[in-house]
């Protein structure tokens, strides 16, 4: 069983936000992320909400700024807050963007021979991790996934590749068709090489036709974004969606922006569609 | 009137979370705060409490940590922080420690030349900054104040200092007896200098006894903060209210640290509170 060490613990509204590290076998590096335990746990395993962030974040910024705790308290879910990339690994280019390799490992499988070692955060994000935490935490191996731009997109990749192991998704601002946005090309360009046949598994809205199962989609979406434009393009998955038959809802939230205000006003509504998803509410 | 200028501008909750910038004529230096406006501002004016920030804050943590905005949205409450020093001054000695000058000004009026001319905190928070915001925002002059560690004993100067400006008063693990502990020893020694007599009119155990009109104080203290027994001394406020007849109530939270994590577990109480007070909750 892989250790798993306490790097800090707060109590917070009755449960524990804690983060915790451990050494990855898919990114062949130390790892940490962060996870809000409610107070439930104390008395019964609970169901876990992953949460994928954007670029530039790590493990923290949504236990501090998405004000998710107090509902997940409430509810009974176990909350967990991945890093964005491999950590400490020092690859040779790795740190000269803000929009690609650290803080910016895109939810995929990197083919690339200068990536592939380590920047592989789909397999982490959907298969280590998961395993790691319901083997160390007083969780059950029922899981909804949820994020926000770049992880918006992370968490369409895993309820897309493979819906049998979530029971919901839901997504804030998803970059839908990374295939044909630049911070997408220029992430898949690398990590995956220019052949773009290979990009198509790693684009939602290329995706959506090929699922094995439909998980409806839930998606929130400010219209004063800076990215949706140009970055984000959820009409073309609303097409794509359309096309295929799949379940979405796009709610396009007046005067809101890309910020972590915008996750904040909306992460309630979030939880509760994942609550109900997992059993937790009417 | 003073001019405002808008640095940036967040919908948030349905209101707006804004940072703004003027020259302050008591810290003589451009500052800057932050100001949530609620969606009732668009219709009338609303009340406001002043959030002081503890030691090496600036206006924008408790925007983006303490989730105060959702109750403060359905509420009506406008919520302003300032930062916690004058900025941009470089006076010899400023930015050496995270716990005294640049971060920490402890929401007094510095009487030490080296110091005067700049570190007027609390003429700042309780005097010219809520002239600024009155004048320039839609809100009323109805106002409450609360605060984190040094911004906790910030909001019982307020208070305690100028009891007819406030509604209600609440505090986060404040400092309660400055002059005897750490922190406020070497920031008092430099900014009072090294008469004690003239730190009495800036700690609360000692100025609860002198007050014109004695607004009650609630304050919320976890029990594992590692700074409880050293630098707070809730108790010692306990005591000197308990001789005064001040009335306070002091919530002693099992289990909680110093971290914002604390403050978000219970701000809603704090908010209800100050809207109970303000006239705006039964």
């Amino acid at each position: 069983m892989t250790a798993v060490r306490e790097i800090s613990r707060n109590q917070a509204f009755g449960g524990q936000q804690l983060r915790l590290q451990h050494a990855s076998e898919t990114l062949q590096c130390e790892m940490t992320f962060g996870v809000f335990l409610p107070p439930k746990t104390q008395t019964s395993p609970v169901p876990v909400l992953y949460w994928l962030s954007g670029l530039t974040c790590n493990d923290e910024n949504f236990a501090q700024k998405a004000g998710a705790q107090r509902l997940a308290s409430e509810l009974g879910i176990a909350v967990v807050c991945p890093d964005t990339s491999p950590r400490g690994t020092d690859l040779p280019g790795e740190h000269d963007s803000w929009d690609f390799g650290s803080g910016a490992g895109f939810y995929l499988n990197a083919t690339q021979p200068h990536w592939a070692g380590h920047y592989n955060m789909y397999d982490y994000v959907s298969k280590e991790l998961p395993a790691i935490v319901e083997a160390n935490l007083p969780v059950t191996d029922q899981r909804s996934v949820s994020g926000h731009s770049m992880g918006g997109h992370g968490a369409l990749m895993c309820a897309l590749k493979d819906p049998d192991r979530y029971c919901s998704v839901s997504a804030f601002a998803p970059i839908c068709h990374p295939s044909e946005t630049p911070w997408g090309i220029k992430a898949f360009s690398h990590y995956l090489g220019e052949d773009r046949n290979s990009w198509r598994e790693w684009d939602a809205t290329q995706l959506v036709g090929c699922v094995d199962r439909q998980l409806p989609i839930l998606i929130d979406q400010g219209t004063d974004d800076e990215f949706l434009g140009e970055e984000l393009k959820p009409g073309s998955l609303e097409q794509a969606c359309i096309c295929t038959h799949h379940p979405l809802e796009v709610r396009m939230q007046e005067g809101y922006d890309h910020s972590y205000f915008f996750i904040a006003s909306f992460i309630n509504d979030h939880l509760r569609y994942h609550a109900r998803a997992l059993g937790l509410l009417k």
